[in-house]
């Protein structure tokens, strides 16, 4: 398979792409209002919360990626415009309007995106000024990362290059989420732009199977937020031949599109709220991939097992009781390590050093993996540790 | 429906049980080691967590419920006896053999429940030893309700007496349990006697149902321990007539029972780790109870609404988001209430006096109601607020 790499880069780097950021008055001072653009229309591939209460945006979206064309997705932070009824809506479709017109689009080929407090209209009067101040020169790529945040820690971005029968491809994503950083604030945002070629219904297929094992594997509180949305624009001017599914360049550009999406999903599980360690959980030995990524899930969604990684507590009983609540047939045969210390043998205590293995909690990145010894498949998620900062941002804050 | 009355008593009320405990140096100076004895063998239901990790107590204790007769509850904390091997059951057989022998009882007729740190076998010179020390006298009754917590706060009893058939029936009850108060501990257990007489398919019958509306309504971290024990012995010594199926009496024994078990789950909720607070949440206008039940314990269950409700912040995004996440169909007509104050209606914002709540927020008793006007069924759900000291409780205690 081609060799793809990382690069320097933001959303505008892919070939077309421009992006732009502003501060429209929504935030303190702050970029809160941002715009992806691409020279020509791309082809659009979307995910979407899966909250019965979804914001306006999110349901607008869905009719753009039904269409399949977008060219440019615009997104305020500070007001997530969900549960705002029909002026919700109508300040949506606005805004998608207001940004068509400013650019010559056609108003169903702009995405539109929102985050923040739930409940509150948009202040139109100040996204149109905020929109009218918006340039289609790559004036602010970089600021984009900055305008989607919500009161995020980092910025989050990658950037990846290959080559695909000759020609240079990039994808790029940037993304924002870290739970409630904010009351009322949960959104998980992430775009992905590249100027790959490749028809639409194949980009959301991709796209649909590579977030089963990427966004869909990360939790910070459990919760699923109301605006939730994940956008890939393709809009072909790396001029490759356009890809077929199931051939070699295909498969590499899955790839890359697998390691963006991970990258980003990675990112934000880092910069869950009050975090300070990335956990990562690897369940091997499954019968089946969906159970596998269920368990490992389950265990980084676990509380319990987020307070002993907190308090660097190698406490295996907590990671195998939690398996215990989740799978579907008995665990006679786990192998359990934590930071590659073996803890559990045929789902026995064996000795370890506790007090050497809760030094190795410490580190930044705390790595579990569980054999159940039931099969040979596989799955991974991530998560954070539970602490009080998690406590504070979400108590103290008030709405 | 004949009145029934709340009682001071303990779960030596009920005719012809006595209860004993004793220290057995499980843990330091406390009780640790309780049993609860009935004259003649009694009917037992049971229910059982549903981990796959069951303890060694848990599959013991079935075998004891499929035989339908039990006379005796032995109960260990400190130790929890799961994921402790062949050498785990056969301490748990032993200490019910122990204990048989003692009294003259049948050692299937003896049910065995630990609570504590997972993974450590049980010391069985100092079980055996604080087993001879154990009275069928009512020396110490009310010490039972101490000997089974691992480190909640409070003691958890209620007792009721009800006329049925012109004799008098007493239902007595309790339990331990309020999440992982020290590392590795997560077990509820609760105890109900009676001298009803019943027989044994109808009361296991009646407890299964009832469990649905009370213990598995109530979450304090969404784990699930590997030992949870219910265990109901009813020894007919009230000498009503046997209960029948549907009949009045049976309907208002089915009635005590489920106030007794309501008691005990909100007993839990509250004393769960780290708690300031109780909430209650009920569903209303579900199209059937069990989805109003799912609705209203996904709420309680929510790290977000629990931080809001630590911090006295009347955040109902947080609650129309988690009855979003996971409501089986649309919700635009919900109508919220906080301790009483409509924050929502038609699923829209309505004018309420924001300080005004907070204070009622600072009461020890929260009450969330939410009408989704899709039905006319109900459910409730018990649950407590997440705070620092449940992080502390956690992440600080090492296992």
């Amino acid at each position: 398979m081609t060799k793809f790499k990382q690069i320097t880069g933001n959303i505008a780097s892919p070939k077309g792409f421009t992006a732009d950021a502003t501060h429209a008055e929504l935030k303190f001072q702050k970029l809160d209002l941002g715009m992806i653009l691409s020279q020509v229309p791309a082809a659009v591939a979307g995910v979407f919360t899966t909250n019965k209460v979804a914001a306006a945006p999110v349901i607008l979206d869905k009719e753009v990626v039904a269409g399949g064309v977008a060219q440019a997705i615009i997104t305020n932070s500070a007001i997530a415009n969900a549960v705002t009824g029909e002026v919700g809506m109508n300040n949506a479709k606005k805004t998608q309007r207001l940004l068509a017109d400013k650019f010559g689009l056609a108003p169903g080929h702009v995405a539109v995106c929102s985050t923040g407090v739930i409940g509150r209209q948009l202040p139109m009067d100040k996204i149109a000024l905020g929109i009218s101040k918006l340039s289609a020169e790559n004036g602010h790529a970089a600021g984009f990362a900055q305008a989607i945040l919500t009161t995020d820690l980092v910025e989050k971005e990658v950037a990846y290059q290959v080559e695909l029968g000759g020609q240079t491809v990039t994808v790029a994503g940037v993304c924002k989420g870290s739970g409630m950083i904010h009351p009322n604030m949960a959104t998980m945002l992430a775009f992905i732009t590249t100027d790959v070629n490749i028809a639409q219904p194949l980009l959301q297929e991709t796209l649909s199977e590579i977030i089963e094992t990427t966004f869909n594997q990360i939790t910070v509180d459990g919760d699923t937020s109301t605006n939730d949305t994940v956008l890939v624009l393709a809009n072909g001017m790396a001029e490759n031949a356009e890809l077929i599914a199931g051939s070699e360049d295909y498969l590499t550009f899955k790839s890359v599109l697998a390691t963006v999406c991970q990258t980003m999903a990675k990112q934000i599980a880092a910069d869950g709220e009050g975090a300070t360690k990335l956990i990562e959980v690897t369940v091997t030995g499954a019968p089946d991939e969906l159970t596998a990524r269920m368990i490992a899930k389950h265990i980084v969604g676990s509380s319990l097992v987020k307070t002993a990684i907190f308090g660097a507590d190698p406490n295996w009983g907590r990671v195998i009781s939690a398996i215990g609540q989740v799978a579907p047939f008995e665990v006679p045969d786990i192998e359990l390590t934590i930071q590659g210390d073996l803890v559990l043998l045929h789902s026995t205590a064996v000795d370890f050093d506790q007090a050497e293995l809760s030094e190795k909690l410490k580190e930044k990145n705390v790595l579990i993996e569980a054999d159940l010894n039931q099969g040979d498949k596989t799955g991974t998620a991530w998560g954070c540790d539970l602490t009080y900062k998690y406590v504070e941002i979400n108590a103290l804050y008030h709405s």
